[in-house]
Parts: C-alpha cells; sequence; structure tokens
C-alpha cells in the first residue's frame, strides 16, 4: 500500500504522527499541496473531495479521511490501542477525539482559511467575517478542556490516544491562524508540554 | 442506563433511527429543545457542551456525541453491523460517515442555524451570509454522492450502515434550511426511497 501525503498540512500530519505512534512503516508519496497537486487529475480521480492524506491498498482500494485511515491500520496492527481498549474506552476515545475535532480543529481551521491571505485562491468565497468569530470558540473549547484535564493525563482519560494527536496538531494549528492560547489554562499548558516530548512528536521536529 | 433525548432534531434523530434499526430498546428521557432545557444547569453539568444526545450509563459514567454513542452500543450490540465487517469494510463506513457528516451534514446544519429566523436566538452571531454559501456546497456534495450510489445499494458500500443513517437525516434536514434537491440525481432518488421504506424509518414517521 501507499499513502500519498501532504506534508506539513495538518490532516497529513495527524496521520503521520499516527503511524509514527503506532510504529508502523508506509510507503509515502510526497504530494506538493502549495503546488495544488492534490487537485491534479491523477488524484482527483482517486479522491474526487480532493483532500489529502490518501491510502491506496496493494489493490487499487482507495482509503481517505484521516481518522478513516488511522482506524483500517488500528484494525490491522491493535498495538498499542489509540483508539481505547474495551467498549466504554472506545466509546470516550471517539467522544473526545469528535470534541475535539469539531470544536477546535474545525474553528481553528475555519480561522486560518477564512482570514490568512495564503488561503484567498483555496478558500472561494474567503469570508473573513466568518474566520473572526471561530477564533474566540476555538478558545472557549481550550477552556472546557482545560477542566477535563484536570483530573488526567490525556485527553481522553488514562491513556493517550487519537483525541491527543487531533488536539496536540490542532494547537500548532493556532499560531498560523492567528489564534492566541489563552492565559492560566494550566492543564492544558501541562498537557501539551508532556505531548510535545514523546519521541514521535520530537522526531517530526527534528 | 438512560438516553437524554432531543426529539425531532437532527443528531438526537441519527441515534434513534440507530438504535430503531439494531432493535435495542433504551430508557428515553425526554428534553424539550424548544425550551432550551438541554442548556439547563442539570444537563449543562452532564454535558458542558450543551447538546443532545447524551448518554448516561447507570453508573453516571457520561457518553456525549451521537457517533460515540452509536459505536458504544455497537460494540454492546454487534448485531446486525451497522459499522462494517472487518477491517477494510468497517474503514469504508468510517470514510463515507465522515464524508457526509462533513461535506453534506455540516453544510446543511450551517445554512439552517444561519439563515432560520427562529435560530436567531441559537446561533450568535447568526451570519446569513456564512449560511448561504453552505447551500451549494451541500448540493455538490449530493452530485458526487449520486456517482458513488451508481454501482451500489449503499453509500458504504453492499451493506446498510450508519452512514445511510446520517445522510438519511441529512436530506430531510435540507428542508427547513431550504436547500432543493438537485434535479436528475436519479442514484441518490432511489438510494432515498429505498431507505425510507426501512421499517425504522416508517415507524419514526407514523
Amino acid at each position: 500500500m501507499k499513502l500519498y501525503d501532504g506534508g506539513r498540512a495538518p490532516n497529513p500530519r495527524r496521520v503521520t504522527l499516527y503511524l509514527a505512534e503506532k510504529g508502523i512503516a508506509v510507503e509515502m508519496v510526497p504530494v506538493d499541496m502549495g503546488q495544488k497537486e492534490h487537485k491534479s487529475d491523477l488524484l482527483s480521480t482517486k479522491n474526487p473531495l480532493q483532500r489529502l492524506p490518501i491510502l491506496e491498498l496493494d489493490d487499487g482500494t482507495i482509503l481517505t479521511e484521516t481518522i478513516a485511515i488511522c482506524r483500517y491500520f488500528e484494525e490491522l496492527y491493535p498495538e498499542p490501542p489509540l483508539f481505547g481498549t474495551g467498549a466504554l474506552e472506545r466509546a470516550q476515545v471517539e467522544m473526545w477525539q469528535r470534541r475535539v475535532e469539531l470544536n477546535f480543529f474545525l474553528p481553528v481551521a475555519f480561522a486560518f482559511r477564512h482570514t490568512h491571505p495564503a488561503m484567498k485562491d483555496w478558500e472561494v468565497p474567503q469570508m473573513p467575517e466568518w474566520g473572526e468569530i471561530n477564533r474566540p470558540k476555538a478558545q472557549e473549547f481550550l477552556v472546557l478542556l482545560n477542566d477535563a484535564l484536570a483530573d488526567r493525563p490525556y485527553i481522553a482519560g488514562a491513556h493517550f490516544s487519537v483525541a491527543d494527536i487531533t488536539a496536540y496538531i490542532t494547537v500548532g494549528f493556532m499560531k498560523p491562524a492567528k489564534i492566541a492560547m489563552p492565559e492560566g489554562l494550566t492543564h492544558v499548558q501541562r498537557w501539551y508540554a508532556s505531548v510535545s516530548e514523546r519521541p514521535a512528536m520530537k522526531a517530526e521536529k527534528a
């Protein structure tokens, strides 16, 4: 199989960090999103939504959507579990992964795509007012996340999971989206520092 | 366990249709969203995001997020499978469930919440221009979905799945969002007619 990768873009990074955490090696096909290669005829055939990453299996079957790709690998290589263990923990990972994605990742992505000058050709029509009202939404979610992290090390509970990967990537995405980290969120700060020290994250930065 | 239910709102309906398809009976606690009961102190403690549905287990553990609740039941009652069988099919269901949610359900929800007069107190600030640009996004996705349905009965493949539930609910949600079904999407029409005839959907309408 091979993974069409978008480099530093947030969704491709979620998959490559997931693979690094699991210790899974996959053939990577770099796609230059700056040159809009993901909108080429070849890749549009593979994913009509023109987004990355795209996983192509050896028989030509295509899988897209970050979390669907991660779940596929999770079924093939269950250890270490990054989607939880047992019915309740698996549901809690899913709950937090979705809370983070819908209430944090998405507002940050809207702020970036609708206010950043470099996105003007990408997000049509760009609507800066929509980007603006998403900034405080992301910050409000961080306050809720801070409360949740008061009594546990990771977002979904006792174990590191895919919800932590989504949130870690999103905190980094706040910078180009020009969203400030609210002050005083000591539990979020402690969590972020601890995740940043993980080997997969340090290797990515190097 | 008990399920705090929001009646006809789209996310609560996704869970109740899922339960009906599975034949699972759960104690329901009706919550009057018209009276904003989901924002009461009691329910805000259970879900600080102030959304429904909320599943409360017998030991007080809370699960929120539509798909996390469905996944929890899927683990407890695997038959009939609504999240696929085997690594590849499960990933394909997840892929389509997410495609439908992010590129269809979400644009329709934005159109409804940002343009409908009744939503003015709910979506603050309401931004009608944002609602407007989401209408064609939903229609574009239906064209892509029509292509996908050309060679199979259900959205993720040969079997009915949670992706069909999300899409079925979203088609119904187009009406209050004032989004017209594009003409000529014969595969979508055939799929929608077939899903509408399922016992769970007919029982809901009755």
